[in-house]
């Protein structure tokens, strides 16, 4: 171990056995750091390495958000974006056809004018953050729970809009701390991404779902996409160059990104309840969807190509709750969460001024969820779609719902309406991307199916929705009958307004309309018992955690962007020390031939020269999770060494809690990728483009 | 409620807030109770009705016990035996071909002739019991718990082979309270059974897995089967007459039968891990094989015809451990057993006397459950042939393993092997049952997939057992190159003993027997790790218990004979009341046409004939688990007034406690049997073989 021992630190203001009541992260590669609240200090004392604004402000030009849940970086002046593989698999099979499958063959453009357009890609770079918490608190100050809920999300709209008229960039309220701290992001945002390069699927998912979060791994995870702007490269000053030597074992290792989201903050009775509902419904119901579209892959080469990507998506999903689940059944893990929340709870009773403003927290989100509990199924498949899965349908119900909410004034409307979300909402509905009618008739089938198993088949909705059908037929004759596959119709039904769609004689539009009072009722009994509550009881606990802590604590990952620090290090598994670093020569003899350990002929042709030991991939103890894809890995100077693309299977813990001796982020090497494009791609003319240090 | 009022008895002997320190079962319709602790008095003060020992008698003789998990009861002198459509599914799935579907179709017998004999099937009555738990308690004495273990299993063994020999019966000990009392019981056995009749399969599982455990409820879950002994039909003079009125809304009822397992008195460490480990793993595994079987099921009409019960039983199996699990998060209910095992604790530990010989029994059940953790899955997937799923697999294993065992002392052989098993094993080897090796192959694929997902790629018996191939390649190989399907070839290779199946050359074979180290290694810690604390802190607890509690506490389930009371009854849920009957009519306006919801043309054309009054399906407050499917429900005088098939939602929790509020039993009347087989299927000459009262 070559970084500096962890003191911990306890705080002593408080008669308390204050054994978890420290600032989260305070003694560890714990955190997911905001820009404006990274902590310098610690890195430098931890590592010895100083991390100045400059490096942060660039970090900040240099990293690119995703949308789809990814993030990738900056790799030239010339707009190219470097991320996981897995991150651009929806562009790479919307480029695909059932002649030419790319994700089978890989993709790499040899002229900037073969760069394929992504057909609804976007990626944004974080310009600045303007802090509005006092705006929000001062517009719901006193407000009973319900209505300060409503205006909370009036105000963030509003602010929104006014933000993008005055600075030309599109804005985001963010919420850090569960209500504690609300800012407005502002984003350069880039509508044309092109594929530049990406390998093939079995070298880039090599040991697919069997590896997936394992470690020692081989996968050459990686694509270049390219931003445009008005037709040409994106202008990007800030990027980062690559370090060839990469990162030895012990070295400091920084991460930017976006996790999407985690639990660390959340009271016990919230993960009382993923254990207990939210997480087996997911496990019980896409397991079988699992099973359904690997069967359902055997009818066709067609059907196969439709469902490889997806099935390693949903494999993927289910191995982060099957082990979610497991450390939420962690008795001691869960036992400590309580301990530590129970401390706090003291802590606010034992000051009368602290009990008296936040000593009902807790009541207010234990309300909230019992309330979820009551109706979770029902939300769950109706309003936010489970039992109405696949493209067609989120389209259907986006003209259903989208033109009658932008018929209301901005501030009145589902913030999914709002003014600042609707170029988004129209670039998915215009976009002309490939509909796959036999994968969105598979998934509408079996959604439709474990709506009436999860809700009943006395259900109202459900007995609305299947009348006399059984789910299968339904399925094919909303898909084969609809139009909706044709963006131009979508595009005539939003123009004609919500007059239009409630014209129409569509069958999905038909049943998104069946369907919508129901949903509006669901929705509508989720913000006020449930949103409202929770909202309120969190900012409380939020306020008194920096009351009682201070500040030195980090906000749960919200997909906003985030720096992690660490180091290279492998870590000891049931007794035996885990190395951090694999090389190529070792996936040539992992490979059996067979799917998912087959390598692509690519790399079967280069062996002979390939340089066996170059780095392929390594472990380090930085805390990331989904939403870190495609993350740059960097060094104290700013380098590339590495490119995140998955952690280690102790790392999914790492939504509830940060273990420090087991939870390791896994990325690619900045060798390997080098020695891949160089040796096994013949991608000379990205080599050149890249700014690559010896 | 026409019940008379439940009157809390609590015990005064200990000075402890004694709460839920009562025997179960003491003040409610609870408890699955052996012939020989039958509760008479209570029931007669629940109910007023006497229950003596003749109608006891008479109703265990004219119970039967079917291999494969059901009840069944006699229903004529001549060996008629009424269960469940389900618990014959096996046998009609066995004597459907591609070109003839029973299931779809129905079956009737013109006459005896023409009843089919079911290749496989097994039924037994019990005869007698006689209890050896001074035997086996004398025999294991002061012996550490490994050697304690062995000792029991050992002369359990002996004591089982000199009864046959002695009796002329079949022979099984049983162990109840978990090892609290040992008995013998001693069973007539037939096995020769045919198929008599059975209805289509849309009239028997009306309403499919979304109806399951749901009630109001309109199945004819009924099949009739009969009893051969040299070719003729079996001399039965026990059985229960039929009495076509029924019983009325709060009559008691009487149910026999053979649940399979409850876990009411395991420890909160048992139940915990029910919860954590193996109820997901089951969720998740099988929720996936689900979907397989369904998207496979629709390549073909043959491939439908494979699985179509296959199916149900899955759905079935997955419904149960959904609500299991969901019955465990019950924090309420968990803490309230937590709560109860804790008195017990305390009492005992308040007794220097017990405190000394039982005192430990907790932690020696903490001890096999956290060695268990570690290495539950290798079990469950090598040694429990989660990961080689099939009958070809399963009869490859039995010829491995069970031609070494045989070559072995009795009383040093597994159990599975000992001699008073092995007619069982036999029959199942030499049986020319069809082996539909779509399904087979579909099975072993899918497992071999799963084993190497759970034990991960790099597990030693994972690549041992798949080398270079893929689980698809693999499992196609197996099952399109092994011989296993052949009766013949089976009974060569168990006849030839170990030297005849090491030397086979048969690819299931050699895979069987390539597992088989690793196996039986599992297996032994198995036993020594796990069975033998577990065995011996079980037997502990329910010693003191008996201290404390005295005997009047009925044992855990163990698919031995039991009689259950209570009445009909219907429950109140979510506000609503739920009337404990149903009418054949309604059955009509719930039928859709599409599956499974849809009624067989039978039904359709005899709707003008049936008495839509008739009531149909009913519930009851008795307390029965999975292996009372097929049970008789039965009245006062000893007569049939229903055919228990099923539960509602909430009796699927009565395998961890009993909820008289909520939990119900669910049957179809009497009277509906009698009407359909009148009307619907003109079975004059089955109704005129039954006794039928009016």
């Amino acid at each position: 171990m070559k970084k500096p021992q962890s003191h911990p630190q306890f705080l002593s203001i408080l008669f308390l056995p204050l054994l978890f009541l420290q600032p989260s992260g305070a003694t560890a590669d714990e955190g997911m750091w905001t820009l404006h609240g990274f902590p310098s200090s610690m890195v430098e004392t931890r590592y010895d390495v100083k991390i100045g604004p400059e490096w942060l402000s660039n970090v900040q030009r240099s990293t690119a958000r995703l949308d789809g849940g990814c993030t990738g970086s900056f790799a030239s002046s010339q707009g190219l974006v470097l991320t996981n593989n897995h991150c651009t698999w929806s562009c790479i099979r919307d480029l695909s056809t059932e002649e030419k499958n790319l994700s089978d063959e890989g993709f790499l453009a040899a002229t900037r004018e073969d760069e394929l357009k992504c057909p609804g890609a976007r990626i944004s770079v974080l310009h600045d953050a303007e802090e509005i918490t006092e705006k929000v608190q001062a517009a719901t100050e006193g407000m009973p729970e319900k209505m300060a809920n409503e205006a909370r999300k009036s105000l963030l709209s509003r602010l929104e809009s006014e933000c993008e008229a005055n600075d030309g960039l599109s804005c985001e309220s963010v919420n850090l701390y569960h209500g504690g701290q609300y800012f407005l992001y502002k984003y350069r945002r880039y509508d044309d991404v092109r594929l530049v390069f990406a390998p093939e699927l079995a070298v880039a998912a090599f040991g697919g779902d069997p590896d997936n979060f394992n470690f020692p791994r081989w996968n050459l995870d990686m694509s270049f996409m390219r931003v445009y702007q008005d037709g040409k490269p994106a202008a990007t000053p800030n990027f980062f160059p690559w370090y060839a030597p990469g990162a030895k074992d012990g070295d400091a290792v920084f991460i930017s990104g976006h996790p999407g989201s985690t639990s660390r903050l959340e009271t016990v009775t919230e993960l009382a309840f993923r254990r207990s509902q939210a997480l087996p419904l997911r496990l019980i119901m896409y397991s079988e969807y699992r099973g359904r579209m690997l069967e359902w892959a055997r009818t066709s080469d067609e059907a196969a190509r439709q469902v490889q990507q997806r099935i390693l998506a949903v494999e993927n999903a289910i191995k982060v709750w099957k082990s979610k689940l497991s450390s939420l059944m962690d008795e001691e893990q869960m036992g400590r969460k309580l301990l530590a929340e129970n401390e706090l709870r003291a802590a606010v009773m034992a000051d009368p001024e602290l009990a008296e403003t936040y000593g009902n927290a807790w009541q207010d989100i234990e309300r909230a969820i019992t309330a979820f509990e009551g109706f979770y199924d029902q939300y769950s498949f109706i309003e936010a779609r489970m039992g109405f899965q696949g493209k067609l349908y989120r389209l259907a119900h986006t003209l259903v719902r989208g033109t009658r909410e932008i018929e209301k004034p901005n501030e009145k409307r589902l913030r999914a309406y709002r003014d600042t979300a609707l170029p988004r909402v129209e670039q998915e509905l215009f976009a002309a991307t490939p509909e796959d009618p036999g994968y969105q008739e598979l998934g509408l089938s079996f959604s439709l199916d474990k709506l009436r198993e999860w809700l009943g088949p006395d259900n109202e909705v459900v007995k609305a929705v299947l009348g006399n059908e059984s789910p299968r037929d339904l399925a094919h004759q909303l898909v084969s009958g609809t139009r909706l596959g044709d963006a131009a119709y979508r595009k005539e039904l939003w123009e004609g307004g919500s007059a239009a769609v409630q014209a129409s004689d569509d069958p999905l539009i038909m049943l998104a309309r069946k369907v919508e009072p129901y949903a509006m009722e669901l929705r509508s009994r989720y913000d006020n018992e449930v949103e409202a509550p929770l909202k309120q009881g969190s900012e409380m606990i939020a306020k008194a955690r920096f009351a009682i802590l201070g500040t030195n604590v980090y906000p749960d990952a919200t997909f906003t962007l985030r720096v992690t620090y660490g180091a290279v290090d492998g870590w000891t598994e049931k007794g035996q020390q885990v190395s951090p670093f694999t090389q190529i020569g070792r996936a040539y003899e992992r490979a059996t031939g067979s799917d998912p350990f087959r390598l692509p002929d690519s790399w079967l042709e280069a062996k002979s020269r390939l340089n066996l030991d170059t780095p392929y991939n390594f472990s380090s103890t930085t805390d990331i999770v989904g939403g870190n894809s495609g993350s740059p890995v960097i060094n104290a100077r700013g380098e590339l060494v590495g490119l995140a693309f998955d952690g280690n299977i102790h790392s999914i813990a790492g939504d509830f809690w940060f273990d420090e001796r087991v939870n390791r982020t896994v990325s690619v090497h900045v060798a390997a990728m080098i020695e891949a494009l160089n040796i096994v791609y013949g991608a000379d003319h990205l080599i050149d483009e890249l700014v690559i240090k010896p």
